[in-house]
């Protein structure tokens, strides 16, 4: 008796992400031709699904310019390859604490309202925007990742317009419970789609019981995949699938092929690809997510 | 077999918080007079411990004056009655994001540095201040609770060096990872003090599968109680102490004795002492607590 | 948020049991007589329905004789008190492990067939009836209680024949696979009420964490309530309606009121009523129990 | 934060078992020239360890003979092959109940004592010998598993005097539990060592919640490893290890590689230590094992 274990699994490529990480692997992409192509790279060794931020292109620094978001899915769709395109829109909710007066923000801080984070959704109608659900320290000093429920109701709102599915980010458990609310709200449409993140200090560690009971909690019908990061990124592709989740890799979260190795998105993915079919699952294809997830373009 | 029971239960009255409560219940102490008097009501009903905010006599708002916490602190004393005194130490936290501007917090912003909300721990030097472990979102607008690791660090180690014992305030997973950090820092003395709070939107919900997957993560020999808000207050004394915490209930946290019957904490100790004593353990007295959590007055 | 627990608590007085309990309380109801008295204090204390075991009369050593259990039904129906009956079909499983040679059983051995456990039932046609769904050891000797797939089956057939409603009893859990089984067999109908049966050496222990992954692979929309034997008996009240589930206490589980002190079924019943009722839960009316279990009395 | 995961695995491959499965998959070794070639196939693979039981060269059927243990380890030693030897003793439990009388067994009855189960033991002294900790309904008709409390002290205490150490064969929670009574008696040495047994009908089931309810049971320090049978072979690998446990694979437990293609005891070796790795982990040498687990021969 087994009645969990997913057998289906979207996996997700998170090619880039916002982190500070560009000078320590040269396999993370930073213009859109890079981001572009680390997609075709990563679908072509089986991701079902690409997660993309996008960077300057000139310091590597994480930015929220809607034309490189548009380069990067236009070169996508260029190629012609099959792939759900997932972008982020949890970029603009960075709040450094000042450290001479806590009301003003230091440097560092990108923060802006809930519509403000999603111009390039709006534009770019992608399959799946991501929605962050909450605030939560952010890393070992004062920085603060900032979405309140007034933001985030407004953010869901205006993603449910649009047709655009959100991936509802849950770096705790407080911030589920919010997911939750906003979908009994109505604000969320079904299947609601969760990803649960773990391992990132502070939020939920990657831990298997806090897992487990984030799992319990979730909406009936939901489709959800968790990720760790860092050397919990591969364990963690085993643990959500075992618990009946989907799974994300990808440079975003880690950027080690094992000790000492560093890997491209292709070659996470591939790895990522090996364990899944070792525990005799498998990979949707991209036209399997879309169903499975009520995208638009299923 | 069962080996997790706590059967000698510390029990704590939180006796009026920060909520905006004075209008909803008459029996919710404002004044240093009425706080110490339910403070006293609190201990002769039961209580071992009393953990205490104080409040604008004149508007009930919550205040950090340090003559209030000092007149309540001295009341108490001199009445002779014997119980653990338990400061808060999470004013000062508040941030409302503004609407027109994000960076430029809205009224009903109180956010200070670490250190700045100690001042009435230094001077009053109680057996017990709290250390709220982390930023959340508080309630459903644009409200943050504001504690980055940077004040929390700092905070930590002034504590440490008044000889006063921190409780550790958890409201999610992700600072109960980063309490865990700084007890490996040196930060938090042994026997290591944790309060799971739940119920709290939007914390860690009051489920009984995330009060596990977080006891199973406390330090070896560590202390802790958990609680939760509302309807749950009484159940969760249950839950806590199954899991081998112990309780705290309080106008802090739930108004009500029962559907529609609004208590005083007196009247909330004495359900919860009930409770206790019906699953078969008993509350520890003041020197008990004290010697268990080896506080400097033990 | 906790959407877990149960408020409309069905509380089952389990009477006397089969345990060798006489001698060690003058409590415990022996006759049919003393039984049927028995059932009417706990009824009247507010249980919602008794659990039933039969005892020589001469003896106090457990009966499986149908004269006796019906005794005992009429005499509480004649009282016309208002509880659901509940009796058990479990006897008649006890294999005694042969010293010398282990496939000859030894005295104590009361070891039938399936269908050889429910003349009572078959006669008396009760609400409930128990079906055990397992062998397991029993006790620190050579005792295993045995219950067969085969058994099982045959026994789970006949009682649905009868149109009486099974109460699952699940002693660990591999127990509670089979009757999932049965269940999907179409066996066991809607809802299927469940009885995790905890702290019986050796079954599964009563461990919350265990509890809650049992409660987790209940079939949807199954009714279940979990008791624990000896000092848990109370502890366990509390546990089992905080995961959602329903309630037992009583002589047959648990000899004491507090330490020392020994109880009758009615002071039991009251003891779990305070705890239910403190824990802002209620008592279904037996009415109400017929209902939610869908009994042919309702 | 990740505190659980087991990166140092032992792995064991359990070469034969007991089961039906000869005329299901030619790759089952049935002689003793057969086990030892899969014993030096598999450690060749990379398992530490090999878990054997025997069979009847000319019938495949289960078997004690202690002639064919002797002449199996004597084949592997032979080889001067590295591996840790790990003999059952849990042959000699089956119960057959019969159809007619339940109190006089069927035919395929093979019930001795605990003693019984052990001249092998005694003869050959193998670094480790299993326990198999209750007794248990085993498969869909009236077979039963028989070891009694009786049983297990006899054969705990003898295996204690040879010097051999004995892995806890845990089949539910309620095992486990008397496997620490066990312990708590002194009567296994530490550390202690289990093999937590899921998906055998009706036993435990293959179930993440499940292993970790009994995981958080386990005495301080034990040493400790999870398998499941079938399909969910592979998986557990991920799943034990995750959970910090050491992993066992082979036909005794599963004849297929992937869906509708068998394997050798060398490939299924080969295919948990691909998912090890990937993970991030490795497998423990023989001598490492030895050492972790407190061997005779470390
Ligand atoms: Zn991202
Ligand atoms: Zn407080
Ligand atoms: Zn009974
Ligand atoms: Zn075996």
């Amino acid at each position: 008796m087994n009645e969990t274990m997913n057998t289906d699994v979207i996996l997700t490529a998170a090619l880039t992400g916002a982190g500070d990480t560009v000078g320590k692997s040269e396999h993370v992409p930073v213009t859109p031709e890079e981001i572009a192509a680390s997609a075709v790279e990563a679908a072509e060794a089986g991701a079902s699904a690409v997660h993309i931020h996008v960077r300057d292109p000139e310091t590597g620094a994480p930015s929220r310019d809607n034309a490189l978001y548009r380069e990067v899915v236009e070169r996508i769709k260029e190629t012609g390859i099959d792939v759900v395109i997932n972008l982020t829109a949890g970029m603009g909710g960075d709040l450094v604490i000042g450290q001479d007066d806590p009301t003003r923000p230091d440097e560092g801080t990108d923060l802006v309202n809930g519509l403000e984070r999603l111009p390039h959704v709006e534009e770019l109608l992608p399959d799946i925007c991501t929605l962050d659900c909450g605030s939560v320290n952010f890393g070992d000093g004062s920085s603060v990742y900032i979405s309140t429920p007034d933001m985030l109701r407004a953010g869901a709102k205006r993603i449910q317009e649009l047709g655009v599915r959100p991936e509802l980010e849950i770096f705790d458990t407080g911030q589920l419970w919010f997911a939750k609310q906003m979908h009994a709200e109505g604000l969320i449409d079904d299947p609601s789609m969760f990803q649960l993140c773990t391992g990132i200090p502070y939020g939920a560690p990657a831990d298997p019981g806090v897992l487990q009971s984030m799992v319990r909690l979730l909406p009936a019908g939901a489709q959800w995949a968790s990720f760790a990061i860092g050397r919990m990124e591969m364990p963690w592709v085993a643990q959500s699938i075992l618990l009946g989740g989907h799974a994300r890799v990808g440079l975003e979260d880690n950027l080690y092929l094992s000790r000492g190795v560093k890997g491209t998105n292709g070659q996470l993915v591939e790895k990522a690809v090996t364990i899944i079919e070792a525990l005799g699952a498998r990979v949707a294809t991209p036209d399997e997510a879309r169903k499975k997830l009520n995208l638009r373009s299923a």
